[in-house]
């Protein structure tokens, strides 16, 4: 096991003393714990520690420890914790105009979607801006429901769309179960996971033709005429980092071609830099109808979502009136700040940073894990966008926790991570390794080193 | 007609040439025309102005006039365009620590938090956070819905709850017609409006009786143990202001409690002094078991809505994982615009300021015009939350134009304000007076003036 160094600081990066800083994460604990109402907790079983500072791939913990954040919080800050040109630019449009309501017109506004329309692939040029990533989904599901005039919704197991009703109705985790009353009109199918292979193939083509053969076997029986679309994630992302197989995606748009659904990319996970390209469809070369983002298009500094449309979803709402939309739909500041994330990601190269990371240290690093523990059953991803599958037994495959739970192994393996200056994604029986599309090389051979030590403790239990 | 002054000015506010501001405006115009899709909006019937500067109760157009901003924006700009006090907040907050994720524990939010509890009535001190004030009432309707392990919900008619899908299904007005698949569990009631009594009354107390009586019955025709929540703006906001009839939410407080249903009262648009009071319920002495509020949390600085729960309800989630949550809830740099917010408030006693407006200045000029205009059928209001009903005969109430739709004569109306220097807030056959809460009188009447002037336009319709 690493031993733990707590920093030797007195100053954190914002300045402040770490004696101020303590106290003051003291009162916010406190008050947090008599105020404070947590999302998908028990509201008395958690422990919300405090988080005194962050920079770039660090956060400071309630103690003064720096702690490498391999989540990206919720994967979200891909740009880096407190990129001072980010910052720069919210300090200057608070400045210059905090809001204005949707139905004007707004530089920051205008200038963020024409920023992300140049990036999405194909014609998909109007942007429609919602508050994150769930609302994102709503509305998309929305504008694909009248453009088709269809209602029912494919989505598929393993996914995460949001909290909102229809957002965590078309999710495919367990966090539906108790949001599920039966009347969604959602219908779940299986995708491509060669490693879990629904479909008993032995490889990849397989996989990807069986997947397809589901998908519309599905249709065809639940009725070709009665789905509006298709969502989802490029590369499903907290449901376990399941690249698409060759093939899988561009079989989607055929389907969605075939039937005419509408297909929805959920990329607020994937896009903006983390699977290594602005969005992850372009590694698969397909256009979907509609992408939705949030998270990665100003790393959640000022929340921000939306939907990037194509010209004939788009044209449907020329004349008819769209029936969607929030008071703070293309909110200046939110949008500001996602100017000054993609034009940084641009003059910084923070993609291909992205990119080479992933293929050169973070994705060969892992691997190499995966030569040394007997607990890693399979490694799988792309740019900075990770995951290893924890087992006791290669063989069997037997998760390390069942599906839609956690373990007292998981639960070791976690506190291991933090207690050694490491801040991982866990979902049951996953360890992510999602840092900021900025993580440097030595950063991620920290994080390695730190996973590397921790895994003993999964491999122990490993045949038991 | 008062005639039209361009402030003559060649710097804005925010020490911009109003060159220059033009020239950005322009570009603005060109890149949302060709990029931004707009809410709630055919696409090509709209022209959005762009907005290049806001101060306290105006804005300035895309060719530098000054308007008064009697809407404040969506009615949410309580505190008045850019507070230099909340600027700094949000510009210190940006350069301290911008986001982190949800579980952690964060000083900005925990004081929001704490400083919301103590304006709630009751014993409401604990606050989940949303972006906004649709995701707000969704997550209600979710708590209501596990605590009592029931359903169906009920929402009256003429109420606005939001654009996701779950809040527009319990919104009344016509917005959720193209949104409404026969499956959202919301049973619509009808509220107190003794100008349009559904229920035949002829003074406030039959109205009370009366709504409260066929409420009741309602839920007994429908199964007093299938609703999980009544949901009910405290004063209806964008659908006409009906502030409820006296005793009318002490009733339905009553009602919930004889059947087990838990009280929502989204104060979305009438919390946060916009009544005069930090919450429209003080009006009526009731404590609802939910308060969902957004907007004049933080006046739309930053995203930011929520939900006040009361211990009760919390406590249903101490041990069972409430299931519902979002990316940015609690957002530091959102709650650390309330934290500004609230104080600020408090310091300039800007809810004082909004009552003493109300009652002293707003609503009796309001009543002043209705002497003087045959137009207009009734003046509601509290605080700055103000509506006129416009009517071609005052005996029959025919209103200007009908409901869910707009008039030429409304047209033209909305059209002469704009030119006359006032951005009214409008909608079917009415004008809503929601300046921001930190009006002063000489802007009150100067607006006042300007409706005068405009309503000729309206009286010309009478006996048409
Ligand atoms: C793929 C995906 N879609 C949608 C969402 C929901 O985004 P938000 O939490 O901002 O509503 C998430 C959040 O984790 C996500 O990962
Ligand atoms: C009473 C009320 N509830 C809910 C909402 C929805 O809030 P948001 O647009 O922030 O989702 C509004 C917005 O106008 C409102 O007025």
């Amino acid at each position: 096991m690493t031993t733990i160094v707590p920093q030797d600081l007195d100053l954190l990066p914002t300045g402040q003393s770490l004696e101020d800083a303590r106290a003051e994460g003291e009162r916010a604990y406190e008050l947090d714990r008599a105020h404070v109402f947590h999302s998908w907790s028990a509201q008395s079983q958690i422990d919300p520690r405090p988080i005194l500072a962050s920079e770039g791939s660090y956060v400071w913990d309630g103690t003064g420890n720096r702690l490498l954040d391999f989540a990206s919080q919720l994967v979200n800050i891909n740009i880096g914790h407190q990129h001072p040109k980010v910052i720069a630019a919210i300090q200057d449009q608070a400045a210059k105009l905090c809001t204005i309501a949707p139905q004007y017109a707004n530089d920051a506004r205008s200038e963020a979607a024409r920023l992300i329309a140049e990036r999405t692939p194909g014609d998909l040029n109007k942007v429609f801006f919602t508050n994150g990533g769930a609302d994102a989904n709503e509305h998309a599901i929305r504008m694909a429901r009248h453009h088709t005039r269809r209602y029912k919704v494919l989505s598929r197991y393993r996914s995460y769309h949001g909290g909102t009703d229809t957002a965590i109705n078309l999710t495919g985790d367990p966090r539906r179960w108790p949001n599920d009353y039966g009347n969604s009109g959602v219908v779940h199918f299986h995708g491509p996971f060669l490693y879990r292979s629904q479909f008993h193939a032995e490889n990849e083509q397989q996989e990807t033709e069986r997947a397809l053969a589901h998908l519309d076997q599905l249709i065809r029986f639940e009725g070709p005429d009665s789905f509006a679309a298709i969502i989802l994630e490029s590369v499903p992302g907290t449901a376990g980092v399941m690249v698409p197989t060759p093939g899988y995606l561009a079989g989607v748009r055929e389907i969605c071609d075939r039937y005419g659904i509408v297909y929805i990319a959920d990329e607020v996970m994937a896009g903006f830099g983390r699977t290594g390209k602005w969005f992850a469809v372009e590694h698969f070369n397909v256009v979907p109808d509609l992408i939705t983002f949030a998270k990665g298009v100003n790393s959640g500094y000022v929340p921000l979502g939306g939907i990037a449309i194509s010209e004939k979803i788009a044209a449907t709402f020329a004349n008819r009136p769209f029936p969607g939309g929030l008071t703070y739909s293309g909110h200046p500041l939110a949008t500001a700040a996602a100017v000054a994330t993609i034009n940084v990601m641009e003059d910084e190269r923070i993609v291909e940073n992205a990119a080479r990371i992933g293929s050169e240290i973070l994705g060969p690093g892992l691997r190499g894990l995966a030569d040394r523990h007997p607990s890693i059953g399979e490694v799988r991803g792309l740019g900075v966008l990770w995951a290893i599958e924890l087992v006791i037994d290669r063989a069997t495959k037997e998760p390390l926790a069942p599906y839609g739970s956690s373990s007292p192994a998981m639960n070791e393996i976690i506190a291991a991570c933090k207690a050694g200056g490491l801040l991982p994604m866990a979902n049951f029986n996953r360890i992510h390794a999602v840092p900021p599309c900025t993580v440097t090389e030595a950063e991620v051979r920290e994080g390695l080193a730190i996973l590397d030590s921790v895994l003993d403790i999964a491999d122990s239990h490993v045949g038991s």
